[in-house]
């Protein structure tokens, strides 16, 4: 069954607002790449958070979708190439951002936010986008960490906590990370974290500001705004937080630790950047041959075939997973709910 | 009585800690610039905000100084040179940012943060240093305005109120800025301020978020942290926004708000700057022809003579003073308290 010879394929689908059981088996028109698009055939998709959300609020974000089809990262085979595609074409194997739309047989996605990627990792390369593309983003983009510096990241076992550690050990920082358990923190320290501190330990917040006392110059914090005015006072003098979630109850500004060291705090989410933008941070990726993707290794917590989508959303929203959720769908025996692998 | 030639200069200062009554006249040697100083025969110096707090806690914060004089800026004519100044000559007239010291006959400078001034503007020359500086460190180091952006000023007749707002019109951007009362919003259009709003009138946070309905690109806010969520909602996409001051009570943070726009969000402190930092900051603002020093109008609150420094801190303090308070140190028949003045 290889879709691009069908007319129709085969979906996950938001049939209404709800919770997992909301998503449901459908069947759809094969979709047509435009101009600057590729039509992949879906290997793996990527489970984020963000689907989830778009699932409960039944947001149809992305009006050229058939359904509210989520799923915003995919690895597979470029089944066909719109106008004016260049770099890539039928057959070539790929990882890519998506818009939407991944949790499905075939997906499109914009030529300039895909990239080569082996066959023989398929799986890694459904985990790796926005994973990759968040922490890219906010390390180098609007943190503009810089080597020698030291980057805090709070969640450093989730998706883009295990890939932006690597990343800030290439860009020759040192990474510390935050994580929920002893095993996350060591997990943390398996992928690169120089130092970890568990956030459930009763001394969490005293030992993070002794180990921290020359200063933290970036901040990057997945878990919402919980630790405001604990980072305020984690920060180096000219620091930059930035923030991921609003979720958690920041309280009142500490107005003390906001002047002391003049640090620069801001917001920052991938999706509703402009497309310019993210072809740009795509593009500097490409250009960056130290990033080497290859070599960025992936946390997989768990693997479900794409009929089971719902169990995948139950997984990410029970918060006991470490590393990233991804959906087999074209992949050959993919019919095992597999957990915590590392590839 | 020409200090160059005595040994022995008149100060007003810090006693110990407390109310204005504790500035007390005083007799100290006469001080001698060091490498790449100047040694400046005060003819005016600017009171600020920051002079006030420092008598309140007698704090001593330049060790170099004989007592705890304040004042952080002086107009007046050079009378010594230290080593290695190149630009400077004895008999020169400058305005200079100063590291404590101005309440006095003679003020030690940094050449760096020095520059040439029109004697027969002397008064308006004390005005500028500490106004300059944090506008042009706020308005273009950090936040860096751009034209065509709107900057909200928090703060309009304030000292640097008056000259952000001018700067921000040479540099093609739009100022707004608020106000306590609408004859103060008044004065703040007669220095450039396309739209104003006194922040005592009812509909104050509704008008603004009206008015601002397109994001406001730079928000420099000199009152506080009160406004802390509202400005969160009146910037615009990737807005940035800078607090002066800690003073107020922001509240908890609005998380929708600070995740909304992506707005990036910093203090900012000019004293405590490197030293060479703030000589970049004015080798940037003498490399800039457009900024034309000459022609930034001054508004001048009060004048107090020297010995009556007492009263100019009483002045600050009330809160109802509308632009700069100086001191008159060497300046003939500076014997009368003058207010409401422009320059």
């Amino acid at each position: 069954m290889r879709p691009e010879v069908l007319s129709t394929m085969s979906a996950i689908h938001i049939a209404r607002a709800g919770g997992p059981e909301v998503l449901q088996g459908t069947t759809w028109p094969m979709p047509q790449p435009a101009p600057g698009e590729l039509l992949v055939r879906v290997e793996f998709a990527g489970v984020n958070r963000h689907d989830c959300n778009q699932r409960a609020a039944a947001r149809h974000s992305n009006p050229r979708l058939p359904a509210n089809i989520p799923g915003l990262e995919v690895a597979g085979e470029v089944i066909a190439c719109g106008e004016g595609v260049s770099g890539f074409a039928p057959g070539d194997f790929v990882c890519a951002l998506a818009d939407g739309g991944g949790y499905a047989q075939a997906c499109i996605v914009d030529a300039a936010l895909a990239f080569a990627w082996p066959r023989a990792n398929a799986r890694a390369g459904a985990a790796l986008p926005e994973a990759l593309f968040t922490s890219w983003y906010n390390l180098v983009d609007l943190a503009r960490l810089r080597p020698g510096e030291t980057v805090l990241i709070h969640g450093g076992t989730s998706g883009v906590g295990i890939v932006a550690t690597q990343l800030a050990a290439k860009l020759g920082a040192r990474a510390w990370t935050t994580c929920g358990t002893d095993a996350k923190c060591a997990i943390s320290r398996e992928f690169g974290a120089s130092r970890t501190f568990n956030y459930r330990s009763s001394d969490f917040a005293a030992s993070l500001q002794a180990a921290a006392a020359d200063g933290i110059n970036v901040i990057l914090d997945l878990s919402g705004l919980r630790y405001f005015n604990l980072n305020l006072k984690l920060a180096a003098e000219r620091g930059r937080i930035v923030y991921l979630s609003s979720a958690g109850a920041p309280g009142p500004v500490d107005g003390t630790a906001f002047m002391a060291r003049q640090v620069w705090t801001t917001s920052s989410r991938l999706r509703p950047l402009p497309r310019a933008h993210k072809a740009r941070l795509a593009a500097d990726m490409a250009e960056a041959a130290w990033l080497d993707l290859g070599a960025i290794r992936l946390l997989i917590d768990s693997e479900f075939p794409l009929a089971e989508a719902a169990g995948a959303h139950q997984r990410m929203e029970s918060g006991e997973h470490a590393g990233k959720i991804v959906l087999a769908v074209g992949h050959d025996g993919a019919d095992a709910v597999i957990h915590h692998t590392t590839t």
